[in-house]
């Protein structure tokens, strides 16, 4: 039999709050549906409920737009309150028309709306607005170290987007943070099966690991934010997130 | 335990040479390594193999250069026998600099080199460059139809190749060509966990599916260019890949 890369959702995962011990629903979960980490298993984690975990909201009616801000909500058509967290959470805007709004978040990522997403708040009536995390690698970092302390299990762990992109409709999965794992791996020096020296083969490890593990969310992906991924062949040699985010003197499409 | 989500890769496929009957040599494939292919199953091709049996080699010895193919060989550093054929691929050159050439192919892929890799033909030594399959689509409803019929099996069929992104390192999957499945899942007008109408979620499920099997056929996709996705949960109508286009008068980033 061929060898098996599988992926599975972690269900019965509850609403996370801010707060939250991620580490621990996750192992409850996993052991509520018969099933444990293992070495080398990847844990897909959902940014949305690491962003609450951590207490990335935003009550909009703090919030007080810049000038600014409303001359973005005009172009855009969005609420003024969310585009002055956008501008907040980035360093430059990139495009702006009506219902499209897409700058360089902080962490480097370009990305609609800064990631910010409306966020529900389960018996909340409040708008409220999610931020991604800080420090998506650290979150990670601190995830595997907690799952590894409790399982003894040496697994990686990425945080997943999922964003669009320039060129194509609808969305796919983007690591925003990653550890235990190399998230791009380089394979320029390696021959090909001809003896050719492979001159430009960079393959986004981590990326395709958070497109795989939406495909295994499904459509309930709200209800399962964590999935995990077993027999993945590829370097574990500790590298950011961040490694995948393209230089900006690199960038020709800006 | 949590439902499947499983991705093989296909072991044993043999070179393939212009002319072959693809689904006879990845069933061929499939026997030898006592896997059968089953309802719903998503068999994933990549671009190079679907290319060659097509038999869309071409000798660069009998490539004549234009003068802005020569042009353009200046700018890029590479050979104008090379970029004479992805002129002839393409319908517009989006960006040209050392080591770099981004156009629009013919498909409406924005796609470095318009997809032509020089290739690799088992005991020759002429240089040889391969192209995209003509219609992808077509290619994969044709794939699919052959498995059908010797099988039985009710498969999806995707066809798969590996690109760059805009702000991002590394290569991931695109989906080229597909047939049996929807490559771009619309969620419009699904209610999210709260009951809130969601207003823009579109999933390139096609594109995630090769990056997916990308991650099966692993460092040793150049052997095993033939992955088997099973378990996957997403709707089974029927569109072409070119959905996944973004239409000229969308694209803000050209």
């Amino acid at each position: 039999m061929a060898a098996r890369l599988t992926i599975f959702a972690v269900p019965g995962i509850p609403l996370v709050q801010p707060g939250d011990d991620l580490a621990g629903l996750i192992l409850d979960a996993l052991g509520a549906s018969g099933e444990a980490l293992q070495d080398g298993d990847v844990v897909v984690a959902a940014q949305k409920i690491v962003s609450k975990a951590e207490g990335r909201l935003v009550s909009l009616a703090d919030v007080e737009p810049s000038a600014r801000a409303v001359e973005l909500a005009g172009i855009t058509g969005k609420d003024p309150r969310m585009v002055e967290l956008v501008l907040q959470e980035s360093t430059e805007v990139l495009r702006a028309k009506t219902n499209v709004l897409i700058v360089e978040q902080k962490l480097g990522l370009v990305i609609a709306n800064a990631g910010i997403d409306r966020s529900n708040v389960e018996g909340g009536t409040a708008e409220m607005a999610l931020l991604l995390p800080v420090d998506p690698d650290a979150s990670a970092r601190g995830l595997r170290q907690a799952l590894r302390e409790r399982t003894g299990a040496d697994v990686a762990v990425v945080i997943a987007d999922s964003v669009g992109r320039a060129w194509r409709y609808g969305t796919t999965g983007m690591a925003i943070g990653c550890a235990g794992i190399e998230p791009l791996w380089d394979q320029r020096g390696d021959t090909d099966m001809f003896g050719k020296v492979l001159e430009v083969t960079e393959v986004a490890i981590a990326d395709q690991i958070a497109s795989a593990a939406n495909l295994a969310m499904g459509e309930a992906a709200e209800r399962t934010p964590v999935a995990v991924m077993r027999g993945l062949a590829a370097p574990r040699r500790e590298r950011p997130a961040t490694a995948l985010v393209r230089a900006r003197h690199e960038d020709m499409f800006r």
